[in-house]
């Protein structure tokens, strides 16, 4: 991942970084980074997941596949940082399997119901992901594909790879059934576990290099040093930290390319419940380069000035001509490419916001491939452990979630929480049809 | 559809409104709704779109996709207002459409391709809106499925429905192929023209029902009045633009049903084109429930005051019980439904923001059908108008849209523009890895 600031210095934006506030904010990353290394060095809670390109054996993940490993399709049963990683690795290189992975991670029961239907489930293989072995969404969804396939005759047994923690309920399970098993690794919270076995066991059974994501995150491991002039991630968190200091509270991930979607997801998730707390932290918006030029560039470019855009530039794509047409208006299009056309959109967008003043950041991969994308992933968790530094706050938590979680064990019988008996409680203000 | 905005009152949350603000604020909504009815009833620009439920004619659109309306797939080439009105239509409701509705509304060659090698194109009609003719994605993308079509020996000119205006390039294609056609509305900008046939064309070859749709808007017309009490969409815009008066910036749409996902993509172009300029304007965000909880919810509960949470609640919907489990700790699951949890859940999510005093608005639908959607989206527009008036912009127009237009068409080559000059002259501070 190479990273350009650019666009983001006070010369030519407004909120934009001077160079000399950099270099001032260049010794906070300093130490910040001293910080991080300790905390890696001790295998610390949370800044555990930055030596993940060492500690995670992909052979260990190719050997729990391999009963599965030629299944037409794969459901992954996980939620948020237990379905993200995954989702963001198959998809961006979805072009490349044959394997077709879907992911269950809502418990809309029109969607499942679709999702099971569609399935050859006599060649489906199940992934489902929990640390705790007690996630609601997940189990519920984990309960009802098992008796799918049971329904249908197959033996959800001999098709089940189970992710989890040491002890809890999905352990037992797969003990009780002699499941493969691979274990949620200690230390690394969900968000942050794309590189373990939670992110690339469906990676694993779509066919994809393990190794050279590893090896990619591994070399993004190496640039991390002291200086955020040295180091794309460091480059990256300190100057959305910056700009968050001076007015831009929003954090919009645009990636020219639809194979990135998911990856912008996911960053919504790292970013949002990692920096999200004490009333401080940027929220991601999650938007598409080029269809949001139609959609969210009015507001970018004219609205207010709360707003970093992130691109990710992809690299090098399969391409395709456009086609001539006898229209003299349009001519110039039967000249390019799609992949032209994307580009020019690109180059166009970025130096649209610039020309307005509007702060943007360009990310830049050389492919989507591997190696990139475990590049890229490394990346952008350091550069939001480097964030979370900054704005001290603790980034491995996330305890605003909990109230729901018990209120909604409550209604449903699970419990007595006095958070359940809060909701009947709403205040009401209805305007009705 | 029913609003309750009962979360967004400053006895409750903060940022929030008082009652006396709000009834304060809905004088200025009496003199707005006297612009909007002036407006409608001189269709006037952009105020002409809260006249489609009465202007669309449904049976001209029905003949008009008569000859492809048993197709097994329908691709959609269009962008931004082109594409997001049709499909937030034909996604809601995909479960009652054995039509596969596909939307080229980004010009990847990658992604492109593999939509086109997925499709049986003898059995795909062809749908291309673009109101001037010449959308260089839409025209890129047009030009690309035709030669694909003319590559398999389907001949495109039998299966392909134009949508555009008077005149132009498509308009042209239409009239000298005897293609069927339909007219993009005057006076109603593309994110408003998801009630005529830019949004319905989609719609009819899916098998929707038209009449139903309209009459949901209508129905929904019928509430416009002269108080935010006594209308759903007025007490909606104008509560969100209050709150965004008192540092809600940033509106997360949260539908709670993944057939609304799309609805969400609509509502952020709707809102961000549309109020997004003079340095006004809430940043819309696209959200999920459930599967945000796991992922955004930390940071709507615990980060900046900064944020307005809009529910979508989708009523009635089909359920799936949730099987059995010898599990003690998870026995709570078992006797309940996905639905129930989908819906405790909702209600947990909405109290727990509550609770942590963050302003958060509810949007009840009786159910996700063509009535109740055609109610959603005229409410939502006639939201965003009233919000424009409170704004004191010029809702209709998307000015900064047009600068990386130029510029992408002289990058490539389709006449002279100072704006692609601009592009090479950007400012770098490059971090390499």
């Amino acid at each position: 991942m190479h990273v350009d600031i650019g666009n983001a210095l006070a010369s030519e934006v407004s909120p934009g970084v001077s160079r000399a506030a950099l270099e001032r904010l260049d010794d906070q990353v300093a130490d910040a980074h001293e910080r991080i290394e300790r905390g890696m060095a001790n295998a610390e809670h949370g800044y555990e997941a930055l030596n993940l390109p060492e500690r995670t054996d992909p052979d260990e993940i190719s050997a729990a596949v391999e009963p599965v490993a030629d299944s037409e399709a794969l459901i992954t049963v996980g939620i948020g940082g237990s379905a993200l990683g995954a989702a963001t690795i198959t998809d961006a290189l979805a072009a490349e399997s044959d394997t077709e992975a879907v992911y269950l991670d809502n418990v809309d029961p029109e969607w499942v119901s679709n999702h099971l239907e569609g399935l050859p489930l006599e060649e489906t293989a199940i992934n489902v992901v929990s640390r705790s072995g007690t996630t609601a969404e997940t189990l519920a969804n984990f309960l009802v594909v098992r008796d799918a396939f049971e329904s249908a005759g197959v033996d959800w047994t001999e098709r089940t790879i189970v992710t989890t923690g040491e002890s809890g309920p999905l352990r037992d399970l797969a003990n009780r059934h002699d499941l493969p098993s691979l274990k949620v690794p200690d230390g690394v919270p969900g968000r942050f576990s794309a590189l373990s076995a939670v992110g690339m066991v469906a990676a694993a059974v779509c066919g994809h290099d393990l190794e050279a994501l590893l090896a990619g995150a591994a070399a993004e491991r190496e640039t991390l040093t002291g200086s955020l002039f040295d180091c794309p991630a460091y480059a990256y968190g300190a100057t959305a930290y910056a700009l968050d200091q001076r007015g831009a509270g929003i954090n919009a991930m645009v990636p020219y390319a639809e194979s990135l979607e998911t990856f912008a997801e996911w960053f919504a998730q790292l970013w949002a419940e990692s920096l999200g707390k004490d009333d401080l932290g940027q929220t991601p918006v999650r938007a598409l380069g080029v269809t949001d030029q139609h959609s969210q560039l009015q507001l970018y470019r004219a609205g207010p000035r709360d707003k970093l855009v992130t691109f990710v530039s992809p690299g090098e794509t399969d391409d395709r001509p456009i086609p001539d047409t006898d229209v003299e208006d349009l001519a110039y299009l039967g000249d390019a490419t799609l992949g032209e056309l994307l580009e020019a959109e690109f180059e166009a967008t970025e130096a649209s916001l610039a020309a307005a003043g509007r702060p943007n950041v360009r990310l830049e991969l050389e492919a989507v491939d591997e190696y990139e994308l475990g590049g890229l992933l490394y990346g952008m968790e350091a550069a939001c452990v480097l964030a979370g530094e900054l704005y001290g706050v603790n980034t491995f938590e996330q305890p605003a979630v909990e109230w729901a979680k018990k209120a909604t064990r409550g209604l449903l019988g699970g419990g007595d929480f006095e958070e359940a008996d809060a909701v009947a409680e709403k205040t009401e203000l209805r305007v009705e049809r």
